[in-house]
């Protein structure tokens, strides 16, 4: 595989990470996950507009203007043969190297990374189970997308060794929060659900474009708390992020959600926001 | 400088992280920081011990055994010529490369990284705010000592942002946690309180050692909730780290604490714990 660091494209063999980069110490990053059909990036500017707002939040400067980040992401998939078909691209982002310590240095040369990989097509639909790992609505790392990721992977790793995909994770206070790596949303009584931000839902790009398309449908959609009891209730439960898209959850806990298959209002919303 | 990566001794310039590591991408790992004086290892059996519990909640596995771990140290202190004063060891263990993807692979091949830098003389005192960035005491990060200091980060930089050199976190429920890099201890009326591990504290090994001291000494001590208040009304508070000991904190939030100078017990504590 080519990838692409800090300007240099090269096989990741060549390619070398500092031992003293932040973002292998500390988790101290962002990344983003991109969907690329086709050679095209889906959603190139929302991404990169997310992403700068994160990296202003941390102090860190993107160090190449985003034209140049997206011709580098085209220029990515042209050289990997990634030209047919779904791929996922990852931008990764961090403070880079500085002296021992917690403490970020007053300047830091940024170290950014691309890489590109082939994927499978999306899953048709999942199973989850609600994790006992907590989100914590508290954490930067709720509101960004950061390298901090232990504890959805112990989550992941929960549901793993129960045998379904994904895990739901709620917050401090007891309320759901997202999947380990997809936000969720609820139909109940005809109306969609889904955690606010400040309940620990990471803003994702796709849970944004389902609440526009919901709008657009005329589905009433809310954002706020969401409780376990709220799941086990629900009509349709579905997952959503840059690369599954709009994802049924059909079973959570072991027991059947709805009538155990992807239910109308999901068909909808999955429909409109994967044109093609 | 030297470093030891994966068995391997050589410069850090020639030293390569795979750009696919999970703790690159997602701060899939823990660390441990040890002080070294003349060449000689502090509490080297406590760090390993712990980084080992540590390993065993992630479910990775460190790649050397213990006694080749502690051969390696001496043999970065003596190559990087760090037999004389004081030096900083970092030891990095991440459960390597895999998959796309936040689900850990079944099989892992850790990384192990060990540096070893020189060190200043311990700072005398420290000055500190209560930090508006929450160290949530539901996060797996906060019971072992992972890769995932974003949260600390950005309390360190609020704190370098006023002046101060530390950042004192609180935790989910408001109560105090503990300082961004360092455990905190409270006196007051003559007895000693800390956090417990379940309001978010790290255990830390020089927590466990100056505990120990206390007890030695029959000075009473608590571990359990302490307030942003009962820091107000404290007549003295440390600090303690393996790089810094014991650290009299004499200033929070710009007013003094106590008499703006190292009080008795910090004094008895720092020298009981800080032999040679």
């Amino acid at each position: 595989m080519i990838c692409w660091l800090n300007g240099v494209l090269g096989p990741i063999e060549d390619a070398r990470i500092d031992p003293g980069d932040r973002g292998f110490l500390l988790g101290d990053g962002i990344f983003e996950t991109l969907l690329a059909v086709d050679g095209a990036v889906r959603h190139g500017p929302k991404h990169l507009a997310r992403l700068s707002g994160a990296s202003g939040i941390l102090g860190l400067s993107v160090p190449y203007p985003k034209i140049e980040i997206m011709a580098a992401m085209l220029q990515l998939l042209h050289v990997n043969q990634l030209r047919l078909g779904r791929s996922a691209l990852r931008l990764t982002l961090t403070r880079g190297a500085g002296a021992r310590g917690v403490a970020p240095p007053a300047q830091a040369a940024c170290t950014i990374l691309l890489t590109a990989v082939s994927l499978p097509p999306p899953p048709l639909y999942m199973r989850a189970i609600v994790s006992s790992c907590i989100r914590s609505e508290n954490s930067i790392s709720s509101r960004i997308k950061s390298l901090n990721y232990l504890d959805n992977i112990m989550a992941r790793k929960e549901a793993a060794q129960r045998g379904v995909d994904e895990a739901v994770m709620r917050n401090s206070a007891g309320n759901i929060a997202s999947a380990s790596s997809a936000n969720i949303f609820v139909v109940a009584d005809g109306a969609l659900y889904t955690p606010a931000i400040g309940d620990g839902a990471l803003p994702g790009i796709m849970r944004a474009i389902v609440l526009e398309a919901a709008a657009g449908l005329k589905i009433p959609a809310d954002e706020g708390p969401l409780t376990p009891d709220g799941l086990k209730s629900a009509s349709e439960i579905f997952l959503t992020n840059a690369l599954i898209g709009v994802c049924p959850l059909i079973e959570l806990d072991g027991a059947p959600v709805g009538t155990g298959a992807m239910g109308p209002v999901t068909g909808k919303l999955r429909l409109s926001t994967n044109p093609g």
